[in-house]
């Protein structure tokens, strides 16, 4: 056997144990009961440490090195690629540095839950600076190994091919306009009159409403299903892809715009190349694009006219008891597209959103790379909340930088890729809309076009490509940030 | 680290192994769509060869000798018994045996599925010859293992210490006065008259009752769920227990009575040694043991006169628009406890039972031990039938011996758990009588004496004692069937 056959038929095995790990994961979120938390643990701890082993067995050092030397097609080439790429993942960092900082970040996650709604910095960054500092640590490894800056090599693991220079310019510009946008947009918004959703909403409809949404968004139920969990998520493997969920009967906007959004996470996960299933490079690209499938969903397709014109006929039929006149089309797309200038990320708006990211963004790369320290973290908060949407977060951490789980156990690095997903999507949808005709494809309801393109794009990509390659594939050009724009001022001005 | 306690922290780390086996199972049978099957497959073998793998490290062999000259109190000798049968079970077949029966069985299986429809047993026989013989040459490797009988050594799988020649004194004694006592049963009921259940019983409403009733055996939902299959089991780990049901609109008491069943599986698994989990010791004894208790359940408790008053009160309550004469406790009694000669085990009442395993223990006896050959299967069926039961199955294949499962992927010797559980359910209920005011219990609708008793006697042994020990302890004598005899003489006559 080659040792090119090898390296697939190891990382397939890994793929096997992986695909425990995600059905178990997917089940303690949405369906263990709450004792059966401490025998899943063990188990969960058992099956990484022999994933651990698996992606560090020192034969694959030589495996790799054989691999490189043989004459491979295009597509194993990137195949190679993106294994050696994984293994590098696994393999760059000390086993002693990965517990330090897991035990480290466990700690502060665990606290923060409590301390979070106590405002408590204090007890939060103690437990904070050793995370920050083995992440530096991380950080500085992962730089030597690659060439990069610290920062960068910690984007790297979610973005690969991006870079912090190229993100700050991107940014920068962002920072020019939309500021000033947010403003022209809330004066305008604020003389609108809306009809605000009252009532309850029974759980039941709110499902049967969900399932109907994502079958027009054609959901592919035979590998895939919709449960309940505390947070939403898109989790379980390729074959078979779970999604989930959370209802709250005061109101049932949120959960199903939320389907919409993990349906569009999920067809991605349906639509990766199955020839390659296994392997890395079946994976999808990056966190980013991930986001730009969830975001095309709830952003493009979903707040579009005539989508909204389909919701607006299903939540009426399902809620027969409500003042139709609040799912009237006019008024869901008032209710789906208000800014508002506010604290928490997580409940924000599109508008408002980048700002939100472009401020986490800036913070975590001088602290990576070392130009400012954790204790500084609040007044930078502060200082950026006020330039950038004109809201002090002075004492007040639990909406301000204590607000995120992503920092608690050092997901540095993460933050860029909601914002770069949202550029994506809307330059996919510019680029879609030269060959697609999509609003004729969402006014008759049958959306085949719409996926048929992102499929032969995106999904059937998986990793064979790098992300500048897809992207310029697909569209013509690399990250292009003016179709966000474009896409921002046409919706909302 | 004492050879001892390494081989303890080895079984714990195969348990954590099977942990994951048991949910990713539940979920292939309770939550997967179809399409994840290939998938899921792929992951679960290599699992199943992972845990194989850990079973027969080299280094066990050193352990086990070690271990045995340490000088261990009396529960860890047990422990160290119940490792040491579990590593001699995953041991003492070649490899080759192994795969070769798996594909044997799979192959009969999965080709009967359809066959049995078509009473097909020529095509049947032809892929059971193999698995027959592979069964053979399986039990003559464990009887040299073991030093029992071929047939014997398959029964110790499920039932160790249990050997044919008592069971055969058994079920002799039970073939001299059951037949007579089912005709004279159903010649009491045909003078009868009962209310059918009719019209339609909604699949939530169900549910509810099922979930009622499952609080009322004290069903521990912090560790453990309810759901539905194609095939009702009682699957996941004792910290996390998954039972499933399912529903016929048409009819609900079975379904209800399913739940009673799977509830009392569960309960011995929630209430097995929590101080011992992840070792064999702390495992359920025997199939015996563990159906015995679902039948004690479904039996002993489920079919007694307060029992049958709190479901008619549940079932009134919830079926509102049902005629309520049909939930009235004699009524409910009389469908509970109807006994009628038919040709299927899994739908076959509590009196004619023991007639349908009686057959399968004599056939597949003589099957393994070479005195019978596969082809003599079916005539011996129908002779057997029309001596316990007066049917015929001549040319009735799939009514006759294609009926179930069990033997099409070659397990041999499970047939008589199902009995023995019987059995001893009516052992413990009499021994508890002795010092547990039963009725009163179950009349004030507090269980509690009850499960007590089950707890202290049966659940919290784990697989400490032998059965004949657990049984001895548990009710002063090994096993008598005597108390079966007469509780069927009690119920029915």
């Amino acid at each position: 056997m080659s040792a090119f056959q090898s390296l697939k038929d190891h990382f397939q095995k890994i793929d096997n144990f992986n695909h425990l790990s995600a059905i178990c994961g997917w089940d303690a979120a949405a369906m263990m009961p709450s004792g059966g938390n401490e025998a899943r643990s063990r188990a969960m701890a058992e099956l990484s440490v022999h994933v651990h082993s698996l992606k560090t067995e020192p034969q694959l050092e030589e495996w790799f090195g054989k691999a490189s030397e043989q004459s491979l097609s295009t597509q194993d080439t990137a195949v190679l690629r993106e294994m050696k790429r994984s293994w590098l993942m696994s393999n760059v960092l000390p086993a002693k540095l990965v517990e330090a900082k897991s035990l480290a970040g466990s700690k502060c996650e665990h606290a923060w839950r409590t301390q979070r709604g106590n405002d408590d910095w204090q007890g939060f960054s103690k437990n904070w600076q050793p995370v920050v500092e083995l992440s530096q640590e991380e950080a500085q490894i992962r730089a030597e190994a690659t060439g990069l800056n610290p920062y960068d090599a910690m984007l790297d693991i979610f973005e690969p091919g991006t870079n912090s220079e190229s993100l700050t310019q991107i940014f920068d510009d962002v920072k020019s306009w939309l500021p000033s946008l947010i403003d022209t947009v809330i004066t305008k918004q604020s003389a609108e009159s809306l009809i605000e959703s009252t009532g309850t909403f029974d759980t039941s409809k709110q499902k049967a409403l969900g399932l109907e949404v994502m079958k027009l968004l054609q959901f592919d139920f035979k590998h895939g299903r919709l449960d309940e969990s505390v947070h939403p998520f898109c989790g379980g493997v390729p074959e078979d892809v779970r999604i989930t969920t959370r209802y709250d009967e005061k109101e049932f906007m949120q959960s199903l715009m939320g389907i919409v959004h993990e349906t569009g996470h999920a067809r991605y996960e349906q639509g990766l190349p199955a020839t390659l299933s296994g392997n890395p490079s079946s994976e999808a690209r990056s966190m980013g694009i991930h986001e730009s499938q969830s975001l095309f969903f709830e952003m493009q397709l979903g707040r579009s006219a005539p989508f909204i014109g389909h919701l607006s006929q299903m939540a009426t039929k399902q809620f027969t008891s409500h003042d139709p006149a609040l799912f009237e089309p006019s008024n869901l797309n008032k209710l789906y597209t208000r800014v508002k200038k506010d604290f928490i990320r997580v409940d924000a708006d599109e508008l408002t959103y980048p700002a939100h990211v472009i401020l986490r963004f800036e913070i975590e790369r001088d602290l990576i790379n070392g130009k400012i320290s954790y204790k500084d973290v609040p007044e930078l908060w502060d200082a950026k909340m006020q330039s950038y949407l004109g809201l002090s977060t002075a004492g007040n951490y639990k909406n301000g930088c204590m607000q995120d789980i992503h920092w608690t156990d050092g997901a540095f690095g993460y933050f860029p890729s909601y914002t770069l997903g949202a550029m994506y999507a809307a330059q996919f949808m510019a680029a879609m809309k030269q060959s697609v005709d999509v609003d004729r494809a969402l006014n008759a309801g049958d959306l085949t076009p719409i996926f048929t393109w992102l499929s032969d794009n995106i999904w059937s990509k998986g990793s064979l490509l790098t992300t500048d390659e897809l992207v310029k594939q697909a569209t013509g050009e690399i990250l292009n940030p003016s179709h966000f724009k474009r896409h921002l001022e046409t919706r909302y001005l």
